[in-house]
């Protein structure tokens, strides 16, 4: 349980350099929602929790994940919604290379529960520089810039 | 103004139908956040008609949007999260031809204003199947299965 809404951000980050997926489901309400960055949607914590402890395990076992701007707005009393910048450098490839940086947006929708908040919906999305959106081709989706 | 924070989904898809960025603009409060599919991320409302009316005219100009399965979750009184996926077909490629269909999964946080319901925060995600997770390399952002 935290103490506030925004908490999430820190927490989230320290939970995955903690490369610890129980402590990753534990921000989020038993039937939370989480979309991934290519549309994997979990319907509940142990989902959730057990998705980041396997590539916490495995891809992103050398990850370093960094906090950049955190904005939150608060909905009434009892509702938040966060939003994350995250910094992620240290990821393998499918062949064991080193993969490069990522800055993603992740944005947490939070519940006060009792003394402390949960959350109850996450979405991460990554930043493709210089992308207007994505074109489906033959190759699958590409981040597209039509401006020329 | 939305009589039911659900009620943004189909709104949503007929204001793009009708290629109308005001009335997409229309359903957010002044200061929403929206984070599309490459990790843009507006901040006002301005902005977000200005994007959707922009691309309404041009790449998306005959694509057609259809609802898949809508998901309401309430947080309190005052609150809600809505979870949309979205069929889109006809989008034309940076050559001029046409693209192929993605499924999104459009996500909404509402918030009760007055008599009616406003979008504050949206994020939109390509759903890639088959990916887990994305991959920067040489060529940038690449959907990627370490599993198979």
């Amino acid at each position: 349980m935290l103490a506030a809404p925004e908490d999430v951000a820190p927490a989230f980050r320290d939970a995955w350099m903690a490369r610890d997926g129980d402590a990753i489901a534990a921000l989020f309400v038993q039937d939370a929602d989480f979309v991934n960055v290519v549309g994997i949607w979990w319907q509940d914590r142990a989902a959730i929790g057990r998705a980041h402890g396997y590539a916490l395990q495995s891809f992103f076992a050398d990850t370093r994940l960094v906090l950049g701007r955190v904005k939150t707005r608060r909905i009434g009393g009892d509702a938040a919604v966060v939003h994350a910048r995250m910094i992620l450098t240290g990821q393998r490839a499918p062949d064991g290379t080193a993969a490069g940086r990522r800055v993603t947006i992740l944005s947490f929708v939070m519940e006060r529960r009792g003394d402390g908040w949960l959350c109850v919906s996450a979405q991460n999305t990554d930043i493709v520089p210089g992308a207007e959106t994505q074109v489906a081709g033959a190759e699958g989706l590409a981040a597209t810039d039509y401006r020329g």
